[in-house]
């Protein structure tokens, strides 16, 4: 039989449900999506293969989805670091937002995002910031896959006037999309104390009519529950909830502040959490319960946040840090095993993201997003068990091939898809004029 | 004037008592000490080098420096992951110990640990393992700096049959390399609970004598406590306190168990504390409350621990997970900002190890323990802050010149001293000894 790409490795981890790791397995391609996973020597009888890959010492997985991130944000990485949370906000990142972000803000930032993400095997994200026309538009043309966010929020930018016009703007790109081979849409209010009840409403009903996710911050601090608790009577997750907007749809972003009962409720709906531990520790926001969480059956998924409060966007890193974050607040060395903090990052995204029928794990008929991280190195040898190594000691840098849709956008550690010279002059000018206007900014 | 060698860097971070930021600036070095730190055009125009190194782009900073760790136990990474403590303990890492811990598992599990630690800009180790006499010659012959660890535990070993039997081979060491030029010794009692007080306070009498530090495991899990409330009536501290141990040649390492008692006497006694926030948080031994310690005067440094609770022995990630966590765990995200953090990995843990003269910081009459980090990959770009980035967002790949008395020892990435190939594959051997001895193993 007849293939296009085939993939030889040492280890193939498919996220498959049963935790397998494959020894001396291969995967092949044809149009962009995965034909078979089979052992190498049954790959080598019985396929004819147009482009052989041969990687040994290398682990397969399939890309890493980043569940949360504000792509463009990348631009004001390290800007402000070790603030308190609000002069963060209103001194530094709220100001050169309101004075910089614009087309050309959004399209070099989210050039950035994606050369960081793509080298450090990340092949799907999924995103929430202002123009998402041009996120749509660069993750595209760079050959990434990309949840893109119908942002909402009530008062005015550069972007839109208000809640409709937000709304507007999205639905026209739900509809520029429709049936892309890279880009879904997804509504990303941005939170329940920037977006109106009226405008929350409105998007339960274009969800539920488009079929498509809703994604949200809630319950970040326990700053946002107290005002809640004053403005609204009602805790954040409990006006939600009254409003219908509880329900598989749901992609619920930090949620460091949880009782029981709202526990039990997230699994009951069937809503999905996304966990962000770096940046929840880097903001000081609390921690969220993802041992209660997972063992009540709340489907748990990873991201970065924006590089602005993590500050990269190493899907790999974050990984290490859920397993490690998740044994200090459980008090138990055996929570959170690296098969399911790897499951967190990739199957468990692409099933709150919508878009488990076609990536998320290594399996027959599933998009080849496929990664090759390459286990040689000093510190990840000796080697008894692969996804030990790849969640507890493997680093970014290892990532040496990366395949989306079957496309390879990373050969050899370096992408295919983005001119990465001119990008990184675009963005010192950038990095020139964002310093400048910040006035509490002075040389350490 | 004449220099032998004259590195030239975008920017230094000396890590001095003003948490400077040097920007243009040159080191000069001459029979491997430092001496002088001064702007590149004054460099030019005044010093005739020998050898010139220009580092565009890089950030130079003083060798990194890991205040805890078992370096030949590298060799056991990821054996065996996501247990409970004693399961971890009992069923894996001790009977792999007993069955193959002797000179040529140190010699290469230590090679293995300096390969990893050098590439990632660590320049000196404090270790406590069994065999020190071959950890110290395996790091002189790779130019690595040590403070080893004059082992002391009560049990027999294939190193030595009991507490006198191990102090007479740690002062044979200590003996041994007096004046080194990179190996010092420091008294390595395991922990309270595996060794006598009888030999607690020989170990105090010998380190006041010969003015060492002395380096112990202590209040590591809230396991620890509660058995010596039972069996000695007293906390740990305290009876270590009662000996006459807390001062100022104390490395307490771990110390996630403390009343504010605890906190002001490490204090008032000048004993130093050692944190490994990436091992506390894996084997869920419970946080050691930074913030608290630093407020109250006591200096704080940082070690990985073994690569069996870690995995890696990479100090910049360390680094970042110590600022991130002792944000979440202080509920305030000004805690530990990004200098402080570098000064925990670098002067604060020279000062603990006693060799402060010498190394920890970039300053005239230092050893030249110097580190070279290229910040212009897409994950350190755009560069506000060069501390923040190095800090947060960097990673140990970015690592490319280090240089350790002067004599450079890791050169564009690869490490100079050491022979990778062969390592590796005396590292493969170990690996399948060791995997096929471990009953509980199973390919996942």
């Amino acid at each position: 039989m007849h293939v296009e790409l085939l993939i030889h490795a040492d280890w193939i981890i498919p996220v498959d449900a049963d935790n397998r790791t494959l020894v001396n397995h291969s995967l092949a391609i044809n149009d962009g999506r995965i034909i078979a996973v089979l052992p190498r020597q049954d790959a080598v009888a019985q396929l004819n293969a147009a482009t052989v890959v041969e990687l040994p010492g290398h682990v397969l997985i399939p890309g890493l989805i980043n569940a949360h991130t504000h792509a463009a944000m990348s631009l004001l990485r390290g800007l402000a670091d070790d603030l308190p949370l609000m002069t963060w906000l209103n001194q530094h990142i709220w100001p050169a937002e309101q004075r910089w972000v614009d087309p050309s803000f959004v399209a070099d930032g989210t050039q950035l995002a994606i050369a960081e993400m793509l080298r450090g095997g990340v092949t799907c994200f999924n995103d929430m910031y202002f123009f998402p026309e041009i996120t749509a538009q660069v993750a595209a043309e760079a050959g990434m896959r990309l949840v893109a966010g119908m942002i909402v929020v009530d008062f005015p930018t550069r972007y839109a006037a208000d809640a409709d016009c937000y709304l507007q703007r999205g639905l026209e790109l739900h509809e520029q999309y429709r049936g892309h081979s890279l880009v879904t849409t997804a509504f990303a209010p941005h939170s329940p104390y920037t977006v109106s009840d009226t405008a929350l409403m409105r998007v339960r009903d274009l969800a539920n009519k488009l079929d498509v996710p809703i994604h949200i911050h809630l319950h970040e601090t326990s700053d946002e529950i107290t005002q809640a608790l004053k403005t609204q009577g009602k805790r954040p997750l409990a006006c939600l909830d009254q409003m219908g907007l509880l329900n598989p749809h749901l992609m619920a972003v930090h949620m460091t502040q949880l009782d029981d009962h709202e526990i039990v409720r997230l699994a009951a709906t069937g809503a999905h959490v996304i966990h962000c531990p770096e940046s929840n520790l880097k903001l000081a926001s609390g921690f969220c319960p993802v041992m209660k969480l997972q063992r009540a059956g709340v489907n748990v998924a990873l991201g970065t946040d924006g590089a602005a409060s993590n500050n990269d966007l190493n899907m790999l890193g974050e990984l290490r840090t859920a397993a490690l974050l998740a044994k200090g607040v459980s008090g138990d060395a055996a929570a959170l095993p690296a098969p399911q903090a790897l499951r967190m990052a990739t199957i468990n995204a692409a099933q709150a993201l919508g878009i488990s029928a076609n990536t998320g794990s290594l399996e027959i008929s599933k998009a080849a997003d496929v990664v090759a991280i390459d286990l040689r190195d000093p510190h990840t040898q000796p080697l008894y068990h692969p996804s030990s190594q790849l969640v507890y000691a493997a680093s970014s840098h290892q990532v040496r091939q990366v395949w989306i849709n079957g496309r390879q956008v990373v050969r050899d550690g370096a992408v295919t898809t983005l001119a990465m010279d001119s990008l990184l002059t675009r963005v010192q000018a950038w990095q020139e004029k964002i310093a400048a206007g910040d006035e509490a900014l002075s040389i350490e």
